[in-house]
C-alpha cells in the first residue's frame, strides 16, 4: 500500500540561513534514499527541506494549516489543505514513519510532543530539549548533523521499507 | 506550486458492483488527464476509484479518518493519517479543485454539503439530490456517465491547469 | 456524569425573522425542560435559539469555528473556540443527544449528514430534505412546529435523562 | 457574552496522589474565584481538578478526545465530544483565558506548546521545562504552590473579568 517511507521534517516558518541549510541538506538526503518528505508546507525550515528534496528528485507533501493551497511553498508537490490551524500538527506526525525536528519554535515543540505521545520515532537537530525540576532529561536523541539524523531514521524503518529505500 | 489538479471522488465505503464500476472508470479517466485522485482512502467507491487511477498510471491520495495507515486501500499512494474521524471530510473537500460524488451514504452527503458550502465545484453521479418543502431543487449538476462528469470537471479548472492536463 | 441532556439546534448564520422566531421558540422550550442548548455559536438561527434559551433561564454552549471567543453571539454561556472551521460541525453533532435542524444552508446540511452518519436522533423543521433518482426519500422526520420537534426529542432521550427533565 | 473566566488545567491521565492533590486544590481555588475549569475530561489530573472544582461549587468542562461522552470523569459538567484524538488539545488551549500545567506527560507538553504558540498565559506547577543547547531556558513561569499559580492567573485576566471574580 504505502510503497515508500514518509518522513516528517518539522521546524519553524522563519529561520536563519544556517538552519535553512541544515533543512535543505536533510531534504536532499531523504530524497536520495527514496523517502517522501512531509512538512507543514509553509516557509522557513518547511520551504528549505522541500527545496532540498525537489533538487534531489524527491517527493514532498505539505499539510497546510490554513484554507488556501496557495499558501504552500513553491516546492510542495502535494498540498493538503486542512483549514484546521495548529490541529494539523497532529496529522503531520501521525502520517510520518519518523520525525526530524530542526531548530524550531513552539509549533515545532507541539509536534515533538505529539511524536513522543504517539511513539513515532523522533530525532532532533539543534532543537528543543526537555527538562524537569531543573534537570535536562534526554527523552529523544539529538543528532549533530543531517547525515546522523538521516542514518538514525533509516534504522527506525521496517526492513521492507529500508531495503526498498537502499535500492533507490 | 501545485503542478497538477487534485480531484476528489467521494462515495461510500461499501458499494454495489455497478457503483464500483462507475468509480473505477472515473479513476482511470482522471488519471489519463494527468489529474491526481483524492478520496477518503478506505473501501467501496474509494478503493474502486484508486484502483482505476492506478491502472491508468495515475496518482492517488487517501485522507484516512482513523489512526492507522494500514487502513488505506491497496491503491492509495499517499495515505494521510488524520486520526480525526469524520472531521477529515472537510480536508478532502478543501484540498480538491473539484469534487465528483458517486452514489454514497451519509458521509458522502456531508462532503457534498462541504463542497457546496466552500464553493468547490461539485458534480454528482447517481448520488444524493436535495429538496425543500417537498420539492427537489437542483443546486449542483448530476452527470449521467463518468465521461460527462470528467468533462464537466475539466471545464471548471483554471486554464493553466487544463492546458497542462490536456497535454498529458 | 452528564446530569442533563444537551440538544443541538442547527441552522444558518443568517436567517429571516420567521425562521429566527422558530429557533427562539425552540430555545425557550428546551430550556424549560432543563435541557442545555448546543449550537455553532454565531448569528442567525444560532443566536435566536440561544436568546430563547437564556430568556427561559437555560444554559447555552457555542462551538465556534474561528479562533476568537468574541465571535460568539451574546447569549452563549460557554464558548468553545475550536479554530477548526467547518470541521467543528462534527463536534456539535457528537456532543448532542439529539439534533434539531431549523431551516439552514449548506453548513446545516453537513450537520444533518453527520447526525445521520453517527446515528444521533435528528428532526427537521423547515429544513433540507433528501432525494435520490428524482424521488424524495424520508430518512429523518420533519416537524411542523417547535412543540412537535421538542416533544419528539424528549421521546428519544434515555428515561433517566427524561425523568430529571420533566421534573424541572 | 462570556461572563466568567475559563481556565485550563492540563496534566496527565494518570498521576501520583501528590500531583492529584495539587490539581484538586487548584480546582477548588479556581471555583471559589468563580472561574470555570476546562480540561481534557479524562482521569488523573483531569479528574482531580474537576473533583476539586465541583466540591467548591464550580463549573467544569471536559474536551474529550474520543467519541463517547461516557469517557468523561464523574465531575465533568459539560462533556464536549470531539472524536478528534490529540487534535482536541488545541481546542482546550484556544478556549481558555489562561493555562495551568500540572505535572504531565507528552500530551501536556503539546498543550504547553500550543499555549506558548497562541500566546495564552501559561504557568507551570511541577511540569515540563524547556532547554536548548544543553541550557534550561525559562519561557514561562513555574509556580511553587497552587495558591501561587492561581494568584498569577488572576493577574493575567482582563480587569472586567477579575472584578466579577473577586466579588464571587
Amino acid at each position: 500500500m504505502i510503497s515508500q517511507a514518509v518522513i516528517a521534517v518539522i521546524g519553524a516558518g522563519d529561520c536563519d540561513p544556517a538552519t535553512a541549510a541544515l533543512a535543505e541538506d536533510l531534504g536532499g538526503q531523504l530524497a536520495r534514499y527514496g523517502m517522501t518528505v512531509i512538512c507543514g508546507g509553509l516557509g522557513g525550515v518547511m520551504a528549505a527541506v522541500c527545496r532540498g528534496a525537489k533538487a534531489a528528485g524527491g517527493q514532498t507533501i505539505g499539510i497546510l494549516p490554513g484554507t488556501e493551497a496557495a499558501a504552500a511553498n513553491s516546492w510542495v508537490d502535494i498540498a493538503i489543505v486542512t483549514g484546521m490551524g495548529e490541529a494539523r500538527n497532529t496529522i503531520l506526525v501521525r502520517t510520518a514513519q519518523a520525525v526530524i525536528a530542526v531548530g524550531g519554535e513552539y509549533g515545532t515543540l507541539s509536534e515533538i510532543a505529539f511524536a513522543l505521545k504517539l511513539r513515532v520515532p523522533l530525532i532532533g537537530l539543534q532543537t528543543w530539549e526537555l527538562a524537569r525540576h531543573n534537570q535536562i532529561i534526554k527523552v529523544f536523541p539529538q543528532a549533530q548533523t543531517p547525515v546522523e539524523a538521516v542514518q538514525w531514521v533509516l534504522k527506525q524503518l521496517p526492513s521492507h521499507q529500508l531495503s526498498s529505500k537502499t535500492d533507490a
